[in-house]
């Protein structure tokens, strides 16, 4: 195989893929046929079973694209600029807000959806799913113990919920107005929960700390 | 048209409907065919034109008659026996976690499934889904509003936020956990928003109206 053809090879498996991405995220996993996948990603069949055994199999690369792609395309920029822990959960959230405002609050989280339609009977798809909220959520559980707030993995799975929920009630409303309230909620809650001073200072005389 | 044959005809568009209203949740919009509806409805494609327009029209039913079930089906056993208002709330959310659990955490909330799956150029589908989420929340509205606390319209949006993604979580992982922590969290905080006594004591004197 030339580097070309290598080259090639790896176009026709990416753009099966990213197709499938796509797809699974605009029209949902059952409505997504074969046919229509390969014509977006300009493959023939012949290709699509080089590479996957069913288009199962490719849900499961596209949960696992998810996972590869959280750290960069979504904790990262969202983090970027906010050195307070607190201040970051709320970016991150403001990123979903920022999807919801872009589609005219269309958007629809992509693992939020496959998680309520694929068959529970998909234990597979269902663990990679999993897999995205518990890395999603170890994220937020960092800023939750670096903000001093107790009970971090409720909180975390917590915000989850939140931003799943709220962003589910902004597209079936087409307004931002119930994802703004529930964060709205939400900061209420963490910063009733916070410590007074996010860091305590140390104890500069020996009666101090008593 | 005899009593019987119009007995019979009612009987066959209720059972269209309970067809599509269990395949819809099951298996999805997209991914519930016409002839298998028709099958598990016991229903010739005849009579399914002569209700319906279309697939499209047996989903906008199926939308209204959750919207007509939820008193008597989710609110009215729900809130029985439970006078505290709060306690309504937390009657109502577990209500949805005895769904899960009896599912071995497979269920998933119709309402909410079909707000992620449905395309969002389906707005009338949309239109009934928020009609959905607003007399769900309407009714929460009520027990934050009758517990004193205050903004309930915000409150009762974060509490339908909280049950849908902490139902999607639970279904996810296939366990009870992510929805107990995220109950537990919601009572933190409605707790924190209630005022001390949860219903002021009436005045006993003349001035009791002013």
């Amino acid at each position: 195989m030339t580097p070309t053809a290598g080259r090639h090879h790896t176009d026709t498996r990416a753009r099966i893929v990213e197709a499938a991405r796509f797809l699974f995220w605009d029209k949902g996993y059952a409505a997504t046929g074969l046919a229509e996948l390969l014509a977006r990603a300009g493959a023939n069949s012949g290709s699509f079973y080089h590479f996957f055994d069913s288009k199962d199999a490719v849900l499961r690369t596209v949960l696992e694209t998810y996972s590869d792609l959280l750290e960069p395309l979504v904790l990262r920029p969202a983090f970027a600029g906010h050195a307070r822990p607190i201040e970051r959960i709320f970016a991150l959230l403001a990123g979903y807000r920022e999807r919801l405002v872009s589609t005219e609050c269309q958007y629809g989280c992509p693992i939020g959806r496959l998680a309520l339609e694929l068959d529970p009977e998909n234990a597979p798809a269902h663990a990679l799913i999993a897999r995205n909220f518990t890395a999603w959520r170890a994220a937020v559980e960092g800023c939750v113990r670096d903000a001093g707030i107790a009970d971090a993995v409720d909180v975390a799975a917590f915000v989850l919920t939140v931003m799943e929920g709220a962003v589910m009630q902004s597209r079936a409303y087409r307004s931002i107005e119930p994802y703004d309230a529930c964060v709205r909620q939400l900061r209420l809650h963490l910063t009733a929960l916070a410590p007074p001073k996010p860091t305590p200072k140390p104890a500069r005389t020996s009666r101090r700390s008593r």
